[in-house]
């Protein structure tokens, strides 16, 4: 089965500064996001929209140590569907013009915006996860930027 | 601009089990998820899609002294791309078949997976958010099951 979604903003990077710009009619439904701090992205990983790229089911993640990985344990962009979701650190929301500042995120300039979840402690922060050790060169935490 | 996602998978329910069954063709991407305690889970609201809930912009979150809020601020599943994310605790893989057994999750029996990533504490745990004051009669962080 497949579904269609829309494009309802853009990520824009200009010099030092990333933002997101999102579409007029959808603008409303950033009020209140600014009472988050981190911001859980859902982006289209537009040069991964390809039968090549879809069919890529496993990879070697660029750890040392780590195994051949499928793509569902790894956060390769070549996947079955090109979703990527990046939590990013929020600065400030423009309502008006529906810019949304931040301080980065993974995706290139141009990238279109699926959807926006403000980061809920509930659902989304666990405490005590496991995870396999050959990611353990990185950091335990989401950096403080 | 729009673009097509396809179902790699979906939830199953039976009596008090949750599964979600993976496509076959999709199973190799399975391959060391098992390393991971939690997995984020991409899925399909389905029962919304369509224009009238992709229309939602704001709504009133059933919480006391919850304002007017925007969807993206909310995890309403009527939004303009029905697209749900949930952390689930994973309890076991057979990679044969396909199936993940998994403590639970909010979506109904049926529903559409689009994408699986792994829960990565240097991405997704955040030790400090921010989030609004009218959501904290819930916990500060994901149940242990």
């Amino acid at each position: 089965m497949s579904f269609k979604v829309n494009s309802i903003g853009r990520v824009r990077k200009v010099g030092e500064e990333t933002k997101i710009i999102i579409e007029k009619e959808f603008r409303p439904a950033l009020k209140e996001l600014d009472q988050f701090s981190h911001v859980i992205v859902i982006w289209w990983i537009s040069g991964k929209d390809n039968d090549t790229a879809r069919a890529n089911l496993q990879d070697l993640p660029p750890f040392p140590d780590a195994p051949m990985t499928g793509i569902f344990a790894s956060r390769s962009p070549a996947r079955p569907n090109p979703i990527g979701i990046t939590v990013v650190q929020l600065n400030s929301i423009d309502h008006k013009e529906g810019v949304m500042s931040i301080k980065r995120i993974d995706a290139f300039d141009g990238t279109p915006i699926l959807d926006l979840k403000g980061y809920f402690p509930p659902s989304d922060r666990v405490k005590n996860p496991q995870w396999p050790d050959f990611y353990k060169t990185l950091p335990e935490w989401y950096p403080d930027h």
